[in-house]
């Protein structure tokens, strides 16, 4: 706005002239004491002199364009942000009144509501979405469960993230509404499916699932089903496909926002995980012989972010309402069955999960390896491929304790558990999860370095997956004793070892500086609300004081709370 | 300022007026152009809108005035200065101009000159005025060391107190220019004494210090000698008093500010410390027998400082130009000698201190006990008194240390340190000043309490000790490889420990978060800064990194530096 004397002039005039054929009966007086007062208050904000003043920072180093008025001064928090770490925004009212939001962490505390229950979702994982994030590239057609990207770009299984992602689902089933479902095919032929004249569909029976499915033989063109849902995203069905023609399964998506455009998504027999090309993206199932059953269970609106992932079309997020899921298709030799339309398939998603830990178990170490490289620091050894993680176990076994509950009592999950305690026993220099800290408190180690960094939140987690087991397993069995021994010695190095992660105004997310003799590696806010949401949890188990006050202590922490000084 | 419309107006048309008459040539265009942009660019200011916002404060509890400049947003210091406990005043410049002076710590750091030298200066202590602070009650006129009301308001002796004094005087002596001194009698009986009829006053060989002495005798009024200093506030003199008279020393001090109000300093045969009534002050040197020798060396200033703190009539620093030493006074019976006026006397008083220690150790223990109450925590068992300080045995062990090499090998000092050794060899809850972090890491307790709290700045006090003793002792004799043994064991606890005293953006005082379950005990800046010059100290004595790099990213903290966080 540029003003000079005489719009300031034309100002005055034309509210004068306002006055003075104003209608109003008690425009003189009043209008013109408002109008005075006005220009009076700010006048007075001018003249109460807020001036530009200088700061220096600890000495003359970093100058900062400070406010004073009156005697205040003001700080700019575009320098505090970064001085402090401190967050802030300009946030409108309702009643078009500006605030200014300021905040000293950015995470959320779950508090327990009652004592912690193992048959229940496990911590706040009914949030998660494992398969949405970008570090994973996508759900492996071949195990329905996530590949990770995190620290190898070609993927790989990573215990960790599968059990997070059988958990998540886990957790989603218990709170979540219940899935609308529709079986499109079972083995009695739908009408609707299209077939083109060299092709032919029948219903046979199959021996190996001792069943009626569907037998199918197309050349170009595809047999098609017409399914045209917005609402639904989730396809199941099992496969058996030739490995000698190109068989495979095709699922049509259009982008309702972008001129229709149509993608492919094939289901084909490759170890490949996922490629895409064009309109094209490609899972490979890895079948493993001529006409294996596959059972499969998508969400093809996953499968299409991972391929535009891929494509380089996009990163985030996909908003569901743009997509219509138009067509299943059927290419080469095959038989299907069992193929069904749902709004989503958390319990399946999580028996994938419960059936990779089964399948990928190294039965003589009770281990899941993890097959990549990872640097941890630039100061200590890196982990080769094939180190454990107490994490990785403690999680896979929470699943595998769900699942064992939620099978009413499969005792394969619960022999796969208990044959996952064995790391816990083994020294982590000797492939193992277990370190000392000083000697003298067990720990088990999320990454089982040499000297070992003590992660919080990883073994707190493992503490949760040794709970689980001990207490989902039978009543006075040799695994729950088992299980519960090594909670025991873990709660107690906890106990502990605990107050060594509070930095008095933020909590530690590991030792590696008493370890490494480097500085403290302070936890982000999101690990620090990790750590809380586990003390708080732990809490309802074991009724130590030390965990009751740091949590509440690490809360306070968050609202710009200190330990006090002397 | 008030102002309205009509005001507002009339300064409008006072302007046009004064330009329409004005005899200057260039009136017109120029100067209305330039009112114009003034009045322009301060409404611009205005317009460019500093408004007021409300901060709301993690949540709606707390809200804060904040100013907004465009979308910038102003904090004002008086809510950070508490929030983040920072420090800022406004400087004016030497151009008039004001600028903000932001510290995010008020305390300084000595950097060493080279290889730490147990001959030289304590750590900093030449800037230490021990005898000054408030906590102190007097220096007594019996042992020449401070009393210290720290933990009991009564007095006594603490040796950390006392070992500080002499270590101060010791650094003082090193880094300050020499003493005036003059002496004022020391035998000859000098001609000035101002002798009352019924008074007398002779020079008589005395056997006792074989020596020819002052022999005093008055009755009511006092032998005098004018001195009439405002230099020199420092009096020596050797005295034997009769016990069965009211005999004493009196030094009078006039108040040249205060209408020439005139001080009486009486020193006493009484085992009372110090007591003030009207305009005397009264300092007992508890003699032990009829015409026992004692060695006074007074700072009057001090003594002055004391007496008026006793009457409330001031608890802060005496300023030395408001003061004159007038007279010196005999009353009663007795013999004096070597009457010495001085600028000061430092050498004197870290003998004094030395005196004590030789005088006061326990030989069985071989320390100085404590002789009161102290509380640490409300969640740990008080000290009962007689407890030991390793930090009392270190200071007291770096002052006998010098003492034996100031005094060219007095062997005295040498044993009496050799014996202080003891404490450290046994453990706290048997009566030393030995604990053990995690039942692993050797530590010598400033406080030995069970559990043990490991204060980090006593530990390295009581080090220095050990060094100093290691280093001063004849080369390879016995007492230096048994401090030798002490020190490195130190040492080696200290490296391994001192990372969990990081608090990533603080220090920690102490463990006792560890082993008391409670909140860290934050390091106020200047014990953080002691922490700072210990270690810069001992990283010239040991060249592991862990101490160099935790002094420097300690340093980073004073600064606003932190930890960062993953």
């Amino acid at each position: 706005m540029r003003l000079n004397i005489r719009t300031l002039f034309l100002v005055l005039s034309t509210f004068i002239i306002i006055c003075t054929v104003s209608l109003w009966s008690n425009c003189s007086n009043q209008t013109f004491d408002t109008f005075s007062k006005n220009i009076k208050s700010n006048y007075e904000s001018l003249v109460q002199n807020i001036k530009p003043i200088d700061c220096l920072i600890n000495g003359n180093s970093v100058h900062v364009d400070c406010l004073i008025k009156n005697s205040t001064v003001y700080i700019p928090f575009s320098f505090l942000k970064n001085y402090f770490e401190v967050y802030g925004k300009i946030i409108e009212t309702d009643d078009n009144k500006k605030k200014f939001h300021w905040s000293h962490s950015y995470s959320k505390i779950y508090h327990q509501n009652g004592k912690y229950d193992s048959r229940g979702v496990f911590t706040n994982f009914q949030n998660y979405k494992v398969e949405e994030r970008d570090r994973v590239k996508c759900v492996s057609a071949s195990e329905g469960v996530p590949v990770s990207t995190q620290w190898n770009p070609h993927g790989y299984y990573y215990p960790t993230q599968i059990a997070q992602f059988g958990l998540s689902h886990y957790s989603k089933n218990l709170t979540l509404p219940s899935p609308k479902r529709k079986i499109l095919e079972n083995g009695q032929l739908n009408p609707l499916w299209n077939v083109p004249e060299t092709s032919k569909i029948q219903i046979a029976f199959n021996a190996q699932v001792n069943s009626n499915v569907i037998d199918f033989f197309s050349t170009d063109k595809p047999i098609s089903l017409k399914i045209d849902s917005k609402e639904e995203f989730f396809l199941s069905f099992d496969v058996a496909l030739s490995l000698s023609t190109r068989s495979s399964i095709v699922v049509t998506i259009k982008d309702m926002k972008e001129q229709n455009e149509v993608w492919n998504l094939h289901y084909i027999c490759s170890r490949t995980f996922i490629f895409a090309k064009g309109h094209n993206i490609y899972h490979g199932m890895h079948c493993s012989r001529e006409f294996g059953w596959k059972k499969l269970t998508r969400n093809v609106l996953i499968d299409l972010q991972k391929g535009l992932h891929m494509l380089k079309k996009t990163t985030t997020k996909i908003f569901r309402s743009k997509y219509k899921l138009c067509d299943f298709k059927l290419y080469g030799v095959g038989f299907l069955d069992n193929l069904t339309l749902s709004s989503s398939d958390h319990i399946s998603q999580f028996y994938a999960a419960a059936h990779w830990f089964n399948k990928h178990q190294d039965k003589e170490s009770g281990g899941w390896i993890n097959p990549v490289t990872r640097k941890i620091s630039p100061v200590i050894k890196s982990l080769k491929p094939g180190w454990l993680s107490a994490m990785g176990q403690g999680q896979a076994i929470s699943l595998l304790s769900r699942a064992f509950h939620h099978s009413g009592g499969n005792e394969v999950y619960l022999n796969t558990a208990r044959t996952a305690l064995k790391p816990f026993k083994i020294p982590s220099k000797n492939g193992g999860v277990l370190s000392k800290f000083m000697n003298l408190h067990p720990w088990y180690d999320e990454y089982p370095t040499v000297p070992p960094i003590f992660i919080l939140n990883g073994f707190m987690y493992s503490l949760i997956g040794l709970y689980d087991l001990f207490s989902l397993a039978p009543n006075g069995s040799e695994v729950s004793q088992e299980a519960y021994a090594l909670w025991r010695q873990g709660m107690t190095s906890l106990k502990n070892l605990l107050p060594l992660f509070d930095m008095g105004s933020r909590s530690a997310y590991d030792l590696r500086h008493v370890t490494l003799d480097i500085a403290p590696n302070i936890a982000r806010w999101d690990y620090h609300a990790t750590h809380i949401n586990q003390l708080l949890l732990l809490a309802t188990l074991d009724n130590a004081t030390v965990i009751q006050t740091t949590a509440k202590r690490w809360i306070g922490y968050m609202n710009g709370a200190r330990a006090s000084h002397n």
